[in-house]
């Protein structure tokens, strides 16, 4: 049983009703991953239904459905875009249990530690040519194009940030660069889709799209923050990897860059140290040269940029949902 | 230096003017390739620029351009969309030397022995989705639905294999099952292309889907041939891993299972055994029990049914080009 604890999946969305539309929409969407994601050969089945445990919070459906719901309505290709969308994310998370050498999400043993690489990266393509296949279904050119071009951005950020493994002397603005490709290029591609396809004008469209940059842009550095200080029993997966990977963060960066000089030497020494608690030996340094505050001062202010972007919608249940999840992105321990 | 040894792609379509429409078509998608795999990050577009190494038969495009040229015209879009397929067939390359642990491909470097997995799986990844948003500025939602569902194909039938490892029981409908998958979907998907985009009439498209997917599956057939017993000075990587990997290919499921009871259990003793040299010492049961003749035949009779296939295209060079490119297909060394 791969199974470490049963959880309900964390809510990223308070306000949501339970018995409400967005909830309705949402089982829409999971039938359609059910229905998409079927497979005629059993072994095949098994590694593909595994994946059901790594349901998370849905951030990504959640953004597209209730930005065209704050838009005015839903319509059947919403459903079908926020199933793309999630496939989409959870092929890069296969592949990221690759690369993290990973072997529990959300409570659950990864792919790769219980079928192994080979597995994973095979799994991971399938979930990628199934979402840009279950797009294409739309028969609408525009949306392979918007899917396209964003996961294009996933790959490359993701990509640029391997390669730049290593490399303590990364710029702020190059970590940017590379949150705003894999992570918050996907949660704008969600609101645009949302907005595009409920018929809303074009400035309102641009508003959601710089809407779920930020919000993509602010929960990265969350997570970053939970990689660098957050708990394991909480969040249900491994953490520390992004310094057993090398891959400087937001918090991090500060602290070399701009933090105490005395601290930011300890903290290249334990760095380059073979050490293995380098996330507990970091710690301390991390707090007092004010690193952590920076990053969720950083992280607030895209929040703030989000809501403001808001303004746009006329007042709604789903505006105010919106509203509360541009909180919770970053207020969160999993 | 990664370059083992610099060698002229090999030619799998003899007949083919250097100075011809074909060798203009290739030179065009050549150069939407270089275009399309351009890169802002210096790190990454080194990456990206090393598949360039990997340029090898072309099979795909040369399917895809061929059957237009068969057809009667080839039009812009020819060209995009063999540019289309053969990054999709790169990205399964790139992913493939993650799955087989490959050191050498086309006498050069893996992506994988230079810079390791994690740059690998993130380069596929890469590489697959900017072949499907290449797709999707066709503003053509056919295009997207055809390589979409060839490529779910692909990627079901690698994992269907992979999860199959170890299985020395593998049935003869199984390992083509697979081959359909993996190899032949793509190459018929590359004649459906050609055929439909030249306004070919349905009865002709369908006789050109059903030539490309038996060239494929003999393709295949010639390529798991070559990793039993073929040289790597000839071919330019590594052979043997279908063995390492324990996955069975034609040869050894007639072996097993057709084979002389003597026979087959020696061969199960020598794959079930430690000893690292198992492709040398299969050999001798392999070509006594007539297991490499039998897929050698197989293979042929495939070529024949693809051959059959062409005659409903009037009688032209390209034609002629296709009949010799199903000869090379499997009478190769590389």
């Amino acid at each position: 049983m791969n199974t470490v604890a049963m959880a309900p999946p964390p809510t990223i969305a308070p306000g949501l009703d339970a018995s409400g539309p967005v909830a309705a929409d949402l089982e829409e969407v999971e039938r359609i991953l059910a229905h998409v994601l079927k497979n005629k050969y059993p072994r095949v089945a098994e590694v593909v239904d595994h994946i059901q445990h790594y349901r998370g919070k849905r951030l990504r459906p959640l953004l597209l459905l209730l930005t065209a719901r704050a838009c005015g309505r839903v319509i059947p290709a919403h459903h079908v875009l926020a199933a793309v969308v999630e496939m989409i994310h959870t092929a890069t998370l296969v592949h990221d249990d690759v690369l993290d050498g990973a072997r529990v999400r959300r409570r659950v043993a990864t792919v790769n530690a219980v079928w192994g690489v080979q597995t994973s990266v095979l799994l991971g393509d399938y979930l990628f040519t199934h979402a840009f296949h279950l797009a294409s279904t739309l028969d609408d050119a525009r949306v392979c194009r918007l899917i396209g071009a964003a996961t294009d951005r996933v790959c490359e950020g993701e990509l640029f940030q391997v390669l730049q493994r290593g490399n303590l002397d990364m710029s702020e603005e190059e970590y940017f660069d590379i949150i705003d490709g894999k992570t918050a290029e996907l949660t704008a591609c969600c609101c645009h889709l949302g907005a595009l396809f409920s018929g809303a004008p074009t400035e309102t469209v641009q508003a959601l799209i710089r809407f779920g940059r930020c919000v993509g842009q602010a929960f990265q550095i969350a997570d970053d923050l939970l990689d660098l200080i957050g708990e394991e029993k909480a969040t249900g997966k491994s953490l520390g990897t992004d310094l057993e990977q090398q891959k400087p963060t937001l918090p991090l960066i500060y602290l070399l860059q701009k933090g105490d000089k005395q601290q930011a030497a300890r903290a290249r020494q334990i760095l380059h140290g073979s050490e293995p608690r380098k996330r507990d030996l970091l710690r301390p340094c991390l707090l007092e040269s004010g690193a952590l505050d920076y990053a969720r001062r950083r992280a607030e202010s895209l929040t703030a940029e989000a809501r403001a972007q808001l303004a746009c919608l006329p007042p709604s249940p789903y505006r105010s949902i919106l509203e509360g999840l541009t909180e919770r992105v970053v207020h969160r321990n999993a």
